[in-house]
C-alpha cells in the first residue's frame, strides 16, 4: 500500500513517525532556500576606481562560475533526493536525523561557494579554498550515500515497494561512484584550483545528461 | 487520467520520474525566496551628512523602482510557470533540467536588480547595468520559452490532456512574443538606461492586464 | 462542491486558472521568507569601544522592539490571508494580481522595519521613519482590504460556499476598520515616533485577542 | 475521523479555523528559512594580513561550532514540532498565536547564533553572549512546552485521536525536562561560556539518540 505523502497517514500518538511527505516538504524548503541564497555571494561592484563597470563585472567572473557550478550541483542533489525519499512510505527517527545531517551539508554550500569564488583568483588561499569547496561536495555526497544505504539496506521494511537486493545494490553503486570525482577534485586542489572547479563542473554536467548516456559511461 | 500533484503518483523504482507536484513545490520555493530577497537591495541610509532622512530616502528612488519592476516580473513568471507545469501529469529528466536552468535565471535576478538600482543614477555604468538587467529578463524569458516548447512539442505524451497542434503553437507564439521587448530593451540600453527600465516595466504592466485586453493587443 | 487546494483541480488548457491551493502555497512561501528575514536587521555589535557587550546590546533595543511588532503583524496578516483565500475554490487572473500586490507590500516590510529600528532613537529622521513604518502597514492593510472586497463583491462566483450579502459586508467592515489605526499612527509620527510604534504594537495585540473579545471591542 | 492536512477541510465562513495542514506548511517554511539563514553568520575571511587562508579559517572555528549546534537544535525542534501538530485535526486562534510566538523564538536564533559565534573567543562579552544563546534556546523550549500543554490539556477536543490523560502528562513531562539543561546552560555562562555551548550541544546529541536510549536515560 502506497501512502499519500500529504501527511494523511499521520499517526496521532507516535512521536517518532513522520510521513515521508512532510520530510520532503521540509527538505524542499531548505534546499530551495540554500540554492537561492547562492546569489548573495555575487556582489554589485561599488568602487570602480578608474575602471569601467564592465571591467569590474568581468573581474568578478569567478563568482559567476562558482554560482553556476553550485546551483547545478544543488539542483541535481534535489532531483536525487526526491528519488531517494520517494521510495519510502514512512520515515523513522534514524532517517530524519541522517536527512537532517544531509540538509546541513547542503545548507553550508553558500559559504563554500563564496569561499572559492573569492579566492579562486588569489594566489594565496587558492588551493585551500578549492580543496574546501570540493570537500564540501564530497561530504554532501557521502551524507547522501549514507542515508541511501541506510534506507535501502537497513530500513527496507519502510520502502513503498519491495526492491530485489541486486537492484538496491545497483542504486547504491551509483551513489558511491558519485563520490569518487570529489575525492580527486579535493586532492588535485593543491595542483590546480582550476582543475578542482572543472571537475566539480564536470560532475554536474555528467548528471545533467540523460540517464541512458550516463549508464553507458559508468557501466 | 489526471494525476494528483501531491506526489501520490510516485513510482518507487524509477529514478527519473518526479510527480509534477513536487516540481511545482520546489519551483514555488525558489521563486518565493528570490522574489522576497529582492528587498535586501534596498538599504537603510546610514550616513545622512547634512541632509535629512527624507532626502536620503528619495535619493534611493532607483532602488524602489527596480524593486517594483523585478517583483512584478518575477510574480508574473510565477503565474506563467504554474500554467506551464499544470499542463503536465508527470515530468522527466529533461524537463527537470530545463526547469532547473529556468530557476537559475530567476534566482539571479536579485543581483541584476541590485545592479541596475545602484547604477541607474550613475553616468558611468548606467548603460551596461541597464543592458545586463534587460538581458537577465531576456535569458529568463528564453529559458521559459525553451522549456515550454520542449513540453508542448517533444513531451506531449506527458501532458495531462492532449492539446491540438494549433493550440500548442498558439501558446508558444505568446511565449516567443514575450521575449521581443527584452531584446529591444537590452539594445536601447546604450541609448538610454531609463528607456530600458521603462520597457521592462511596460512588459510587467502588459502581463498584468486581463487576458482579453492582452489578446486584443497582440493579435 | 469544494475543490481540494492541492491542485487536483488544475485545468490543462486554461492559462488563467490557478487552484487556490497553489496560490496559498506561494503566498505562504513569500510570507514565511519575509517574516524570517526580519532577523537580519538585528546586527551583532562589532565595536564595543569602552562599553560592555551588555550595554551595546541594550542600546539596540529599538531593533528588538521593531522585530517583535513586525513579526506579530506579518504573522497576523498570514492568519487573515489564509481565512480570505480559504473561502475561494478557484482564483482568476485578477485575484492573482491583487494577491501579488499584497505580497509585495508584505515583502517590503523587512526594509521598513530596519528603517524604524535604525532611526527610532535618532532625533533627525525619527518622525519620517515612523511615518513610513506606519504607512507600510497601512498600504499592506489597504491591499488586503482591496483583495478581500474584490473576492467577496466581484468574484462571489468563485467562492467555495455562497455567503449572504450581510455576512460579506460584515467581513469587509472588519477589514476596513483595521486600516484606521494605521492612518492615525502615520499621522501621529510627527508628534511622536514612539506613539506610532505603540499604535502599531497595539493593533498586533488587538488581533492577537480571541475573536469574541475583539468583536466586543469593535461593535 | 482524521482530516487530511492539505486544507480539504477548510470551512468557508469561519475566520478562526485553519486546517492543521496549512499551519504545518507555514511553520515548515519559517523553520526551513531560519535553519538555512544560519550559514550567513559564517563569513569568508577578506583580510588575510600576513596569515594564510587556512589560519584565517581556523580562527573562525567558533562560527562553525555554533552553526552545527544551532542547526541540529532547530532540526530537532522541527521534528518535535511535527509530532506536536500531527496530533491535531484542526487548530484554533489560540493555537495559531502560540505557534506564531514559537516561530518567533526560532526565527531569532540566527541572531543568537551569530552573537555567540562572534563573542565566544572574546574575553569581554563571552559570558553575556553565552547566556543569551542558552536563554534563546530556553525561551524556544518554554514556548514549545506552553503550546504543547495548551494543545494537550486545553484543546483536547481538537486532537485527531483521544489520548488518555496519563499519556498526555507523560508527553508534557518530556517537554518540561527538555528545558532544564538550558536553565543550567544559561546560569553556567558566567562560569564558562564553553560549558554553556557544550551543554547546548549535549542536548542536541541527546535528542539525536534513538527514542529507546533517550527514555532509558530520562526515566
Amino acid at each position: 500500500m502506497r501512502v499519500a505523502p500529504t501527511g494523511a497517514d499521520r499517526p496521532a500518538t507516535n512521536l517518532e513517525a513522520v510521513g515521508a511527505g512532510r520530510l520532503e516538504a521540509f527538505s524542499d524548503g531548505v534546499i530551495a532556500v540554500a540554492i537561492t541564497l547562492l546569489v548573495l555571494q555575487i556582489a554589485v561592484p561599488t568602487h570602480l576606481h578608474d575602471h569601467s563597470l564592465a571591467h569590474a563585472l568581468l573581474t568578478n567572473w569567478s563568482h559567476y562560475a562558482a554560482y553556476v557550478v553550485s546551483f547545478m550541483t544543488i539542483g541535481i542533489i534535489w532531483i536525487n533526493h526526491h528519488a531517494m525519499i520517494s521510495r519510502l512510505r514512512q520515515v523513522d527517527h534514524s532517517i530524519l536525523l541522517l536527512n537532517l545531517f544531509l540538509l546541513m551539508t547542503i545548507a553550508v554550500l553558500p559559504f563554500a561557494t563564496d569561499l572559492i569564488a573569492t579566492y579562486l583568483r588569489e594566489p594565496a588561499g587558492q588551493s585551500i579554498a578549492a580543496c574546501i569547496y570540493a570537500a564540501s561536495f564530497l561530504v554532501m555526497s557521502v551524507a547522501f550515500g549514507t542515508l541511501n544505504r541506510h534506507i535501502l539496506m537497513r530500513r527496507e521494511h519502510l520502502l513503498g515497494k519491495r526492491l530485489p537486493l541486486p537492484e538496491r545494490r545497483q542504486i547504491l553503486r551509483v551513489s558511491v561512484v558519485g563520490t569518487i570525482p570529489y575525492v580527486a577534485a579535493a586532492g588535485l586542489a593543491f595542483v590546480s584550483a582550476y582543475v578542482t572547479v572543472a571537475i566539480c563542473a564536470g560532475v554536474a554536467v555528467y548528471y545533467a545528461l540523460p540517464a541512458a548516456s550516463r549508464r553507458a559511461l559508468v557501466e
